[in-house]
């Protein structure tokens, strides 16, 4: 018989923070260092933006076959952003997570609480950065908004924060490293978490009552 | 100003398993990767054996002292085997808290779900044998008991490990080497555990509404 200690199935990390904590570079690091590690592709029914690849970037489909889908339950979660719907598709996700691969998605909150809903089994990390003042310091940096952009966003992020309460792990983006290596504890950790040992525990008791 | 971006109290790590999982090996290899991990110092009221030191074996009591401690609320847990008491003395280990230091303890089931109870932050992680017949295998090899003696504590154990599911977290001890590094994984991740890291976001907010 087939010796297995450990859980088989997939983790699903779902990884959120407000713009400018730098949980781009960080979901890089940490994949560079689980090649393994799947990430989620979206389904959108925007137009493909040049050199984007249908099933890499996105898997871009019609709003017809997107309502289908939400019809179906065929989403973890789902949301129409200027009038395009962006959505995470289920089927997908669980044939990963069933062949035992950790899945990473990158999701705003509002996605991150629906997953949670459906799927309390996923891992929410919420990524912060230092201070608020290092995150101003940060998207004036980049250079990519105007100040008036940039002071909303800090408004929305400070809202955002009061709802870090409800992720699983808090992580501060002070150092990308340390993060990362956080981010590997936790992935460690969650897969010996009892609810997810419950197999094991079940067939120790099952062999042992065969006797 | 000082920068805190770590939260500074102290992990209280509680560590069950039956007889012959290998606890007490895996706690010694993680005293000494953390050589700053306190170890809690029970408090009992058995005469001390020869070269038991009170105070680093054991806080060495008297039965009415014990029976003031327990009256004035002073115990994590504590409980009565063979007419001697034994508990974790509650202002120790919390000032070990907070300092700053994780404190670990060995202790039985119904101690660590006394603990829980009244300290719900605590960490409680159950350690297994990677099956019954290893369980088995080990008890005999280490030839303490007798036959009788072991196939109790085996039933005993199967009975412990459907209470697992309370703990924490279920470690698989096959491999100490590795059974310590996930002991060090979880360490390091329930300190980013959202509920250990409010006080972080608090002060983030305040520092903002400050301005």
């Amino acid at each position: 018989m087939e010796k297995k200690t450990e859980n088989n199935r997939g983790l699903l990390l779902v990884v959120s923070g407000p713009s400018g904590a730098g949980k781009g570079t960080l979901c890089g690091l940490l994949r560079k260092a689980l090649p393994n590690l799947a990430y989620s592709v979206s389904v959108t029914t925007r137009e493909p933006r040049e050199g984007e690849v249908d099933g890499k970037d996105y898997f871009f489909k019609t709003v017809p076959e997107v309502k289908d889908m939400i019809f179906r339950g065929e989403f973890l979660e789902y949301a129409q952003v200027y009038g395009n719907y962006y959505g995470t598709p289920k089927p997908y996700v669980m044939s990963l997570l069933g062949e035992g691969r950790d899945v990473l998605l990158e999701i705003d909150i509002q996605g991150a609480l629906q997953i949670k809903k459906v799927f309390p089994d996923a891992v929410l990390v919420f990524i912060i950065p230092p201070t608020l003042d290092e995150l101003r310091a940060r998207l004036y940096k980049r250079g990519k908004d105007t100040e008036e952009v940039i002071e909303k966003r800090l408004k929305e992020s400070t809202r955002e924060l009061r709802i870090a309460a409800k992720y699983d792990y808090i992580i501060i983006n002070d150092d990308i490293e340390k993060a990362c290596g956080h981010m590997l504890s936790l992935l460690d950790a969650e897969r010996y978490r009892s609810q997810r040992m419950d197999f094991v525990i079940d067939r120790m008791l099952d062999n042992a009552s065969g006797k």
